[in-house]
């Protein structure tokens, strides 16, 4: 295993410890629970937005935690999910009484912790509502899933609803902003190599010198299909195809009522994209591939979407929600209103995403 | 090879495309001959900073063109200097008259191509003053250098320089900046594995699977050692160790002289660090070493700085200066000085790196 670590237990503590010290104008970190959070938590008035999930897939979602996006991040051991009382412990120290939003990606440990932490925070009397993200077109239930996974859809929910937190929504009108981005959102991605989980030693799947996979998980989940390495351009084809093409997906989730005050099924479809939409096109690297990949990539998905009658109205290109140091790219096209626009174009400063301060 | 490319012998080509139409807002891409402008070049009486060099290191150059850094970048094929048509035609396009500062990495293609450049743009009338960055503390000469290679310190010049100009210094100031930039950087990287050249088709050297190469170049040059894997603080003990206690190095360098308009050798000498230093610290991916790993290192450059009696002021974290798909990190730190601080927190807005706008 080649890596530039120390002791494979000590990786996160030690990642922590240097965001700590390399931003602390910006966030703070709590250890024993780990979370980090927003130097200035708690900010008055505000909903405050709370992710997490298992860590490796930097800098989701540590690296957004800040003004105009996440008020507190909670990191698991990697690819593992955080537990309750580190949920609870940052929704405590970030609630300013406009209650809290946990943006949960859809794997079965996340989802249930942090229903778990909703309900003993509840009971601590903070109100609390959970929206899950569950994006990835690529297959219907998973290695650790039921129903779709989340993914990219996920960066793109942390932006546009920490900006609208930061405006002033409370906390109803965050948490339907945050369903309304995931049903317009829609991923995959695929893997030219494995990665490998340091407590493990040896890589998560083998891939063949001429294979590729073809609707990873952020996990090194199976995908659809495993097959020989092609093109750039038909690689993006079959990535952006699938999302553009994908039908009506209808599925049930599990939400808090906020004014039931109980948890209820909801059913809820995601609208197919139309020739008209205007998206966001977010090209992410799954940590080892390059700029200079991606922005191929994107020249083949802008012709793609062109064709579709899509209009690309912004986008974002890098290494975003990764998969340590797999080699791989997921496409995530998300379709964008006028309310969605100017909240991604508002002011934000995290230590991996920042413009306007 | 695994690669997301289509054809070897289109990818610059291809990733131009991409590069233009992700961002229009900023940039122009001019082919054949290839560089990359600012959109609202030329910029009416601020003295153009242009730079370039092989492709392959994205986002350096291409991605720091824009407002508060570089007017232009001329990109080579892969690990291959651009040519001086490139670079005069790059210059003629961002002039406004206030002249053109060429920051150039200390590669002897890339020395040689800027200096023809600078005297045919000089012949059509346009000032030109030409800072050569050669910051690389591994190893006196190289397989492609007389002389320290251009590294690190590249990036940051650029965005300092970048700053002064906007600000209104003259191309005699700006120039003496990059100087003091230069010469106040110092730089060191390592690699975990090689890059494959993608019309090479096959990795630039081998290294065994407990292996690891100290001083690489960022073209896989070879360094000072090869030896086992080692911990993440070892290693990163080994390459700031080497930067903060390298001595005073003096060397002989080309430039124009801009009052006496000739080339002039300057003799110019790097001081050492002293504790008491405030200083920029840089921890850069390789291109395929993943983030976590990088605040790994980062913690451990922090503990070594404070050791010594160094005082990181501000830092950068993250691929900024790449080798392709590598996995490996470089670190520089640079002495700053109250001008070069603000500087650095001056707005810029550019693909790769923006704040304050």
């Amino acid at each position: 295993m080649k890596k530039l670590i120390n002791k494979p237990e000590d990786v996160v503590k030690e990642e922590l410890e240097g965001m700590a010290l390399a931003f602390p104008e910006l966030i703070k970190v709590h250890f024993e629970p780990n979370y980090i959070y927003r130097a200035d938590a708690p900010v008055k008035g505000k909903v405050a937005l709370i992710s997490g999930g298992g860590s490796g897939h930097e800098p989701m979602h540590g690296g957004f935690v800040g003004m105009g996006m996440l008020d507190a991040a909670c990191p698991g051991e990697v690819f593992t999910s955080p537990t309750p009382d580190q949920m609870l412990e940052a929704a405590k120290t970030v609630n300013s009484g406009a209650g809290i939003l946990y943006i949960v990606k859809n794997y079965t440990g996340d989802v249930m912790n942090f229903e778990m932490a909703a309900d003993m925070a509840r009971a601590e009397g903070i109100q609390v509502a959970n929206i899950i993200i569950d994006d990835d077109v690529a297959v219907k239930d998973s290695l650790y899933t039921a129903g779709r996974r989340g993914v990219g859809t996920t960066v793109l929910a942390e932006k546009i609803c920490g900006a609208a937190a930061e405006k002033g929504y409370d906390l109803k009108q965050v948490a339907e902003l945050c369903r309304k981005v995931n049903i317009n959102g829609r991923s995959m991605g695929m893997a030219l190599t494995s990665c490998t989980v340091p407590a493990a030693g040896k890589p998560t799947f083998d891939l063949a010198e001429d294979e590729m996979e073809i609707g990873i998980g952020i996990h090194g989940e199976p995908g659809r299909t495993r097959m020989k390495l092609k093109s750039a351009d038909e690689i993006t084809e079959m990535l952006a195809l699938s999302i553009i093409e994908d039908e009506a997906y209808t599925r049930t989730v599990r939400e808090w009522d906020l004014e039931r005050e109980e948890w209820v099924d909801v059913e809820m479809t995601d609208p197919p994209f139309e020739a008209g939409d205007k998206v966001l096109a977010f090209v992410n690297s799954m940590g080892g591939t390059p700029l200079i990949e991606l922005f191929i990539i994107y020249r083949k998905l802008y012709e793609i979407c062109e064709k579709k009658g899509l209009t690309i109205v912004r986008n974002l290109i890098g290494p975003y929600i990764t998969s340590l140091e797999m080699q791989g790219v997921s496409i995530t096209l998300l379709k964008m209103d006028e309310e969605m626009v100017e909240l991604w174009d508002a002011p934000v400063k995290t230590p991996s995403m920042r413009w306007g301060v």
